[in-house]
């Protein structure tokens, strides 16, 4: 059993409101991040999959397999995006570094096939990153 | 002579366009930029001042000083922004790197008292940045 | 559940030396660092934190009551310090990486509401650092 | 129980190449990376290794015994070696990224007395990396 | 008058040998580095242009442009290559990171129309790079 | 003309005070760095030679001897040292950023032979560092 990790990085803008709440409780939740014409970050990426090493080829998957995987679900879709208003799961609830890396655990998931997904690590920047594992 | 350089990091939006030219050409220039909805970063500042040592107290600049004008100058004015929307100097002109750099640059000179600024570095990415030392 | 970690960094001084060896004992186990005008690091520390996305605002934590929690336990304790003469912890013990990663995790998990304390990384440098889960 | 990691790193060549199947084949699987030439990284290792902590030092492991082993068992085997060339081990299996986080394991746990071997982690570049922690 | 710089990476082989030389001065001269198995590298090159912002579109340079070039006369050429066997100025000469410097240089001047070269910067490693600027 | 640059890093412990000065002068230019217990760094020294390179070798200088002077007269003075209580030239000013960087200049100036020095930048931290080129 070995753990492989690929990076990537894309850039996006988002802002952070939930309309059943107030204007002043917008801002007090959300501060600077409340501005509605949106601000932008560069996400680091790090997908980690998990499974046992081909004798054949010493790999646990082929990386070009999985590259075009990440740069059809993740760059493809959120690269040089409006969060909000380019991708439909973020119409209902706000683009945070949370959600977009369950987000990403999905997308990525569903189409891996040799490997097992183990965790998706998404960094909004150097000092911030969260972990998603899969747990409920 | 010493050359004494600061790091911050602001996150914000923009997109390039250009209204004089058709969308075809906007397209072609500027691609994936050229979505109006806009994208975003996380950008790096490396401000470089140069100036003689005070003897008395073995520095260049107090760093409290260089610290609050660039989040005066700098942070203030460009964190969390909507560049094109919300920075009047970006309204006819792309808020590229090299044209934010020179907007750096020329808000941080007039506030600079000991030292002289040398250099604006910008990062707009890991793997790209722009330099500007106020040359015509 | 999702995890979120936020770094900060500090620097203190420290050195090491146990009163109960020789002084030989002492040069043998601890090398350069047994020098009592001791020597100082910049620390960067991770902190992670674990718990569910809350569903109003896509946050794990309030991310402006993590820093604070970490500014008032850790960088207004340690920042600047030598960790041997101002923090009473370490009169009897060496403010190793590891005993300072335990000293962090027990100031840290008794402020901590919403989400629960996961891990503390310290590193001393960039090739070395220590991890610490609360593990008996 | 805390985790320590110490890092190093290496330079070595290798290619990939398996003389059970055809030169097309190889091109296939392998790419650029089946030119028998070879080319070569610096690979960043680190080791993570776990245990209780010495109250009598604050230690979990001495740091230069830690060294010496990584040096020995690591850094004289694989420093500045062509790996298909000169590594037994990787005569008969590609010295991919993955058997050679498996082979570090294997001499380094063999060597470590007080502390146990956690996790040996392999960057072949900076976007790049696997982890091993002994699973079968 | 702007900087803009961009990176990329590569991974190569090489050795360090003078055929002039006896077995024992190459030793000497270049220690491990005179293995001819041959070693490697994750080399990390910056690429500095210089020039006027183009005032439609903001950019100094097309970056699509410059990329272009840097993997047409950088990445095709070198990235997993055996400098000293396939690549035909070193063939004569060591491929140290000063000569690939100046290696680069000269392919990418002879390609840049609308900005001029200004430095070639070629890391080894993370502690060692040079810097190139044409001078003779 | 060529130039090469290369790393290391120290630890060392200062404080800033200057005994002419009231202790609320003291407090006030100097803050959290008075406090006389001392307080301390990872400093990252980047030394840059310049000179021709040697067609024999294709080197600019011998790393190795480069790396012996560093560690003579950097390592072996500053590493694990209390700067204002163990180097003499720091009894009578402060330990700056800007004035090690001096000091450091002119120890290595004296040593080198082959090459002629051309910059020493020192990084306090990440975000701080200072350039000197000699320049009086």
């Amino acid at each position: 059993m070995i753990y492989l990790t690929r990076k990537c990085e894309f850039s996006a803008s988002h802002y952070y409101y939930n309309p059943a709440l107030s204007e002043e409780q917008n801002r007090k939740l959300f501060g600077k991040c409340a501005n509605r014409n949106g601000h932008g970050h560069n996400y680091t990426l790090e997908v980690t999959v998990r499974g046992g090493v081909d004798p054949v080829t010493g790999f646990l998957i082929d990386l070009k397999e999985l590259k075009e995987i990440m740069n059809r679900e993740v760059m493809d879709t959120l690269d040089h995006r409006h969060l909000n208003k380019e991708i439909a799961e973020f119409a209902g609830q706000n683009p945070t570094t949370e959600n977009i890396a369950v987000y990403i655990w999905r997308r990525l998931e569903a189409k891996l096939a040799v490997a097992r997904l183990h965790r998706v690590r998404l960094y909004e920047s150097h000092d911030l990153f969260v972990d998603f594992y899969g747990e409920a």
